[in-house]
């Protein structure tokens, strides 16, 4: 950590401020240079507090150095995570595929979705049962109805499954039906439902929220394995920005940066990112480029029909076909698909 | 609601998407254009799902001229909205002037403050006893001993009383102690907080999420509103940008767009906003100017040792002086201050 | 072109603002609904000014439903639009790699990565000759003599030539030494330098502003073609938003969105939009999958000696490597290399 | 500045860096923490440039802790600049209004218009002759044409005038005909007419660029005064953000900022940020309220009427309207109206 003092910041007061950065157990570094005057801050900085020493009237600027994350930190944690989810695993060696519609409608509709998926390659199946909309008036899904559909679904088909969970009663439900749970984009800093599903047991994959950035989405992250659940894997759902030619911008470089920073799996949403059925498929493909462990698509039997977010919904049609075009691409980066 | 149809649909596609928007009582007005025909659709659109419509092979685009909130619309309510927390009232007549601290730390710490801001002429006092926070290692706030310290304060200060909460649990826990219940930016579209804070009975201020649209929030108000709860206000904190010279970009414009389309009052938090401490005093001004019916800032007896977000708190005595600045510009908008 | 009416806006009125409408040689057609009511306005838009009937005291909002740039429109010129540069094609059957140093520094730095690059694979040379620099004390290009290596440099290689031109002095010097000219982000809306680029008589890759949306990027096009230039390409190098890990967004979707508006060849730049060097290989892959018909990259024999942007050059063997790594990749979107 | 090292740096490779800084002639500091390695730099970092340093294997990361831009530094040139333009003077003292026609569209518009601001109280005419307009079918200003309209209307009325120049032709055509020049947002980096408006010898307004921070602002005025122009003020006309409520989103932070920052006036632009008549007298009360040395605003004696964004333009009683409201608050921040 670094400290820049201010201008007018006297050698007295220089010298009291060091003292008490050293009576915490720190040692420091001290630097003059012609304009500014800095202190380097070593060993362990969560005993100090960042907004404290930013309030200092005699600094002008802290400079973190090091990330406040640690057990999804790469650093100290340097090989690939992976994990199981029922009989799948989401890391390195395998590219995972989830599908699905975005909400669940009926028995009939994800059970002829559920059987085309798995027929194509699917592993994981998708589907909402707690759906997060804008306005009250929108349908908010099936809820224990719709979990009880995914796990019939999952019984007759063999596919994992994995639902959102939008509150705590919704995921003390859902942990009953469902192999995977996942967090939304708008639940992303929800942190005492992050802490909760911490301690559920279940594998959890985290959306990243509309406009976090990768600490911020990191830190939610650790808030899960802080709490006792290493099963995480992270999913890039483009972010809020001024274009508004796509619902949301796909950050695929955020992949790169991910994989860098944090063990963990990461899986791309094209659906939800570009809210364009076209675009799904080649997103995928570039997506798997980049270094994506899986993606995660939206797909319905009739589109047209969706209750949610249908322009965005692959056919099951659609979806085989790309299926079959993406095996290449699969192959070019050493993953395997079911 | 508009719809654009696709340039290769048919004659006979366009008369069956007409008769079966017509079938949902509702009337249509086909235009044709050189280059594109729109079908302009007339009566209670909430029958009709936009995204299933934007999924329709026929259909190029969808354009909503109406908005999808109704309770908050000022459309439907021309008069402004106001309401008394405890003693004082928040509405078109009043600068309501919120203080405290950050995060409650200490019983002394709260009373000296509520003191401190009461005496310069706040009403409310505000105090965070559930702190969202990025890092899982950061303090987290003293929960319900914070709350019992609130209510001690209002009661000899005779403040009204306002604090965050983040989950249904503080939630339940909050209403036994306090006046008025905040909802956070992050958990603006936390959508089952939201019904539940719908039906708790206590006024409640909601923040603007950190890259929210006007409209998304003016939903996320319009939640409350329908489970019962007429008494909300808006609170401007600042928005997500790419500038990172303050924390966040203070849209204060948005007070101008709100209360064309609203009729509930709005808040402006100068604090959160920019993160810097002198540049409360200059914003509070701005906020009263441009029409905001109050501001939330935050006050600590000792900035340079507050728990969370000292950088940002004003000095009880700078709070004081801004109080008597901000005097002249509450005459100017014809705002009573206590 | 929709014109939305103010609520009370008086039958009178709306039949005068029609009237005045069509006195234009446009059709109208006029929708009452229960809240709004609504012109549909059919013919050809340009005789209207969108700002004027805004700002008409009788109306509420226009929408837009047609575009505004017509030349670059993939509506008016359906096939995919292909040129020459000197001895290569940009277009839908070809890869077209650009690469080269982001300044040109001597005539022996840009020599030896001229050779290197060609060696690899790349047809055309890149290289900054007028370098648009944030601070006036940074270094700012050789100007004129970097033009005359260029040319050397093609002429001993065989290469084509693209260089940046930063103003109408710029351009006028380097068409006689360069094959392609560069309009780069910050000058993306200078008009009168697109205007002297359309009449120049050279192919032009125009890069997508700092903070452009597609629509601005795609008359900024419009520009170009209007003043006589037809062999025009875009180029995404990222976005401006609020995530700062990487130097831009680099928003692959544009190139997806940009194929469905406009027959123009869209390169991709991965070094710019990222800013480190090693997300250039995984991101070319990632724009060839997506269906971009290039990329640009920039290559340095000694980045860390690089006179500017040196973090995002790849050297002349990890360009070497990347070219043999994406030639399956161009195999599956059956594209040429050369 | 600080230099981060990489992990895996030897102690051989920080020695033969720490070498190499020294023999540029600059000191520096080298403190070893447990997780990383830094070194702080003293003295004139110009002579070393941070990509090449970022370039560096041994490197992991550079953080500047001092600003690039000099001459608009407030840390060497500690008090407020303040100019003179024809017979009125921007600086601390006053409160400068620039008022006029978004485009000039004949001389008895501009003279009416004119006449108008002056008697209300408005000391700089401003009004475009070249508007950079974002498709090539909008009207583009009546240039020179529209600078004789601006002689004689300063002439006539006593008013300073300002007009917006779009490049190096327009700026050689201006300076015989207008008092004060305005580089616009989208030649914010049009960095080679910074320079020559810098050789100019007028005194020049520099708007923010659309998405640009106030560091690459401040950088841009630098270019200015690096050639020879102490006479700048700045801009602040609203940054691009995810919100469309208004066309842009006005940064009234940004004025505090650059207040820290630098010793330049700054100006507020309300009509351009918003783009609703409606906002423009409220934000100008806020951006006076918050310190801005003036404000531009858009003046039409007939809006509905007006060739270029008529919607944000203030009718002439309004405006005298605005005038009358505004005194109050410049009295509050004791500065002068005209």
């Amino acid at each position: 950590m670094i400290i820049v003092l201010k201008e007018n910041c006297t050698i007295e007061q220089q010298q009291a401020l060091v003292s008490s950065i050293q009576s915490h157990g720190l040692s420091t570094n001290l630097s003059k240079g012609d304009q500014v005057t800095i202190i380097g801050v070593i060993g362990d900085k969560s005993v100090l507090d960042i907004d404290q020493l930013k309030a200092d009237p005699r600094v002008d600027n802290v400079i973190p150095v090091t990330e406040s994350y640690k057990l999804v930190n790469r650093k100290f944690h340097p090989e690939d995570t992976e994990f199981t989810v029922k009989n799948t695993v989401i890391g390195p060696n395998n590219l995972t595929i989830m599908a699905g519609p975005c909400a669940i409608e009926s028995e009939e509709q994800l059970m002829t979705i559920a059987r085309a998926v798995k027929a194509s390659g699917a592993t994981l199946l998708r589907g909402g049962a707690y759906k997060p909309r804008t306005s009250p008036y929108s349908f908010q899904g099936l809820e224990e109805e719709g979990l009880r559909y995914m796990k019939e679904a999952g019984e007759e088909t063999g596919l994992a499954t994995i639902c959102e969970i939008t509150s705590l009663k919704a995921l003390e439900t859902a942990v009953s039906y469902v192999d995977m749970l996942q967090v939304g984009a708008r639940n992303m800093q929800n942190f005492e439902l992050l802490k909760e599903v911490g301690k559920c047991g279940k594998p959890v994959m985290l959306k990243r929220g509309l406009a976090a950035t990768i600490d911020e989405w990191l830190n939610a992250a650790e808030y899960i394995m802080a709490n006792g659940n290493p099963n995480v894997c992270l999913c890039e759902r483009g972010i809020r920005t001024y274009e508004t030619a796509t619902r949301n911008t796909l950050d695929l470089a955020a992949v790169l940066v991910l994989k860098e920073k944090t063990h963990l799996p990461v899986i791309v949403d094209p659906s939800h990112a570009t809210g364009v059925r076209a675009f799904v498929k080649p997103l995928t493909k570039s997506a798997i480029a980049v270094g994506a462990d899986g993606v995660m698509v939206e797909v319905h039997n009739r589109p047209e029909c969706a209750l949610s977010d249908g322009p965005q919904s692959l056919t099951c049609q659609q979806f085989d076909e790309m299926m079959q075009e993406i095996r290449p691409y699969a192959d070019l980066v050493k993953r395997s698909l079911a």
